[in-house]
C-alpha cells in the first residue's frame, strides 16, 4: 500500500514538472451493427466523431482543462441528430424524451449528474452546473429542470429533439418486440455519447449523456447518470465512460471498477478494460463498451458489440475514428 | 489473480458444504449527537432498533433468504416515525417527503432500487419490485410510483409520513442555516436505515432507504438508491449499507469500494471499511458511517460522526445495540 501511494504520488509529481500528453477519447455509443448502418450514414457519423474530436482536442491544445474538452466534445454530440443524446435522444414508450447525463473532475473528485430530465438542449451542461452551483451531484426530473432555467440554459421544444428517425424507431421496437419492456434487440435500441481527456496539467475528465433506451419506461434511469457506473474520472488513474445495456453497467459499477482494478491490483489500464468489458460483462451476456484514459495517456476503448462509434487524438493530433473492428 | 479466483472458489465450496453463520446488522442512521438525544428518545430507538434486528435474525434462523432478513428489518424502520426514511422522512425544502431505497442479493447480482418517490408506504419493497418484476435497476419519480400500483404496494396519506418532528426539524434548519440549501450542521439533517444479511446458504444482500437531507432541493437524490455508493452486495465477498453524507458517497462509490478492496487488493472486511470510512471519508470531511457484513459473518461498522444508530446479531441469537462509541 506505501509503495502504490508512494508510487502514485511520484507519478503526480513527474506530471507536474512534465506536460502530460493530452488526450481526447470519444463514443458515439455501442451496439451499432454492420448491417444497418448505411454508407451514407456511416459517412456523416465519422464526420460528426471526428468534428467532436478535434473541439475537443483543440481545447486540450489551447491549455484549456479536461473538463472544458470533454464538455466541448459531448456537447457536439448532444447536437447531432445522428446519436442518441440531446437532440435524437430515443423516445420513451410513451412518446416523450427524457435524458442522462454526469461528468466527473478527477482533480477535484467532484461530480454531477441529472437523470429524466426533459426540453434541456445540453443536459452535460446541467450536469456541470449540479456539480459547479449545488452542494448535490444527481438531480432528477422537474429539480433538475429548474435548476436549468435559474442557469439560463437554453431549452428547446420537443420537435427539436424527436427527430422523424427516432419515432419510426420507437414504432419499429414495438412492433418487434410486442412489448417495449423487453429487453430484446438492445442494438436497436440503445446509445449514448461520451468523452474522457487528460489536459496538460496532468488532469483526468469524463463525461457522458444519453437518451436512454427505446421505448424505455417512464422513471428508468440507465448506468450514464450514475457515477461509478457510466462516468468516473481520478486524477492519477484514469477516466471512463461507457456505453451499452445499462442495468448491467450500473450492477458491476463497471466504470470504477476500471479504476479500483489499477488501484488495488495494480492492472494496467487496457487489461482492466478489457477483462471487464470482454471477460466479465460477455459472461454476463450484458453488450456494450466503454473508453478509457490513464494519467500517461495510455487509451483502451473495448467494446463486445458489433460496433462503438469512436475517436480518439493524443499529443500528435493525429484523427483516428472507428467504428467496427477495424 | 488466479490463487484469489481459486480461493474465492474454495471459499464458495466450502459454505456450500457447511452452513453459513447466519448474520444480521442493521443502521438507523449516522450524526445523532449525544446532546441532541434525550434518555427516553434512546430508549425508544434502542427498541425499535431490537425489534427490527429480532425480525430480521428470525428469518433467517427459519431457513429465510438475505433478501427476505433485510426487507424485513428495514420495512420496520421504515414503518418507525423515529428513523428517517419512510414514515418519519425528513421533509424537503418544499415541505414534501421525497424518498429513496435500493436493494441487492449476492447470489445473482440483480439490485434494484428507486428515487425520489412519494406515497409509497414502503420504498424498499418497490424498490425489490423494480428488482423482480422490471429489467431496470433504477426508476425515479411517478415512473416508479406507477410501479407500486401496479403491483399493489400500499399508499399512505402525506399525514403518514409527515411527523410534527419532522415539520419541527425542516422549520430548525431553516432557521439556522438561513437557505435550506447550505450543507452546515448536517447532524441535524440527515438519517438512513439499512440492513446487511447473511443467510445460511450463504447469500449475502443489502438493503437502504432514506427520506434523504433534511430542506433538500426537489430532485436532489443522495447514495441511498445508487447501487454501489449506499448499497452493494456480492456473494464470496460482502454486503454493505452506507449512511451519511450522501454526495460524498456517491464520488468514492463507497459501498462498492468495501468489496473493491477485498476483492482486488485482498483486504479483509474491517480493515476496508475503516480506512474508508475513518481515513478517506475523515479527510474529505465527509461524516458517515458504514455497516458491513462478509462471507464468514464478520461484521464491520465503522462511523466517524458522533453516533450511528445499529444493531447485529450472530449465530449466537444474542442481540447488540449500540449509538455511540461504547
Amino acid at each position: 500500500m506505501i509503495f502504490r501511494m508512494l508510487s502514485l504520488w511520484l507519478l503526480s509529481l513527474s506530471l507536474a514538472l512534465a506536460e502530460a500528453p493530452i488526450t481526447l477519447v470519444l463514443h458515439g455509443g455501442a451496439g451499432v451493427g454492420k448491417s444497418t448502418l448505411t454508407a451514407e450514414r456511416e459517412a456523416e457519423c465519422r464526420q460528426v466523431l471526428e468534428e467532436a474530436l478535434r473541439a475537443g482536442h483543440a481545447v486540450l491544445k489551447a491549455g484549456g482543462s479536461s473538463q472544458e474538452a470533454v464538455q466541448t466534445t459531448v456537447v457536439i454530440l448532444e447536437d447531432s441528430p445522428l446519436f442518441n443524446a440531446g437532440r435524437g435522444a430515443v423516445l420513451t414508450a410513451a412518446g416523450t424524451v427524457e435524458m442522462d447525463a454526469s461528468i466527473m473532475v478527477g482533480a477535484t473528485g467532484q461530480a454531477g449528474a441529472v437523470a429524466g430530465v426533459q426540453g434541456v438542449r445540453n443536459p452535460v451542461r446541467l450536469a456541470e452546473k449540479v456539480m459547479l452551483k449545488t452542494p448535490h451531484v444527481l438531480m432528477t426530473g422537474r429539480g433538475a429542470e429548474e435548476l436549468a432555467r435559474e442557469e439560463k440554459l437554453r431549452f428547446e421544444e420537443p420537435e427539436w429533439f424527436i427527430t422523424p428517425a427516432q419515432r419510426a424507431r420507437l414504432e419499429r421496437v414495438k412492433k418487434q418486440t410486442g412489448s417495449v419492456s423487453s429487453p430484446s434487440d438492445l442494438s436497436l435500441r440503445m446509445g449514448t455519447v461520451g468523452a474522457v481527456a487528460l489536459d496538460a496539467a496532468g488532469n483526468l475528465a469524463a463525461a457522458t449523456s444519453t437518451g436512454g433506451l427505446v421505448g424505455k419506461r417512464a422513471g428508468r434511469v440507465g448506468d450514464s447518470p450514475l457515477i461509478g457506473a457510466g462516468t468516473y474520472a481520478e486524477n492519477g488513474i484514469c477516466a471512463v465512460s461507457c456505453t451499452g445495456h445499462g442495468e448491467f453497467f450500473i450492477r458491476n459499477l463497471v466504470a470504477y471498477d476500471v479504476a479500483a482494478r489499477m488501484k488495488y491490483a495494480g492492472t494496467g489500464l487496457a487489461e482492466a478494460a478489457e477483462e471487464i468489458v470482454n471477460d466479465k460483462l460477455k459472461k454476463l451476456d450484458a453488450r456494450g463498451g466503454l473508453i478509457a484514459v490513464d494519467a500517461k495517456g495510455n487509451i483502451s476503448t473495448p467494446f463486445n458489440s458489433d460496433g462503438m462509434f469512436r475517436a480518439w487524438m493524443g499529443p500528435d493530433g493525429l484523427a483516428h475514428v472507428a467504428i467496427f473492428n477495424e
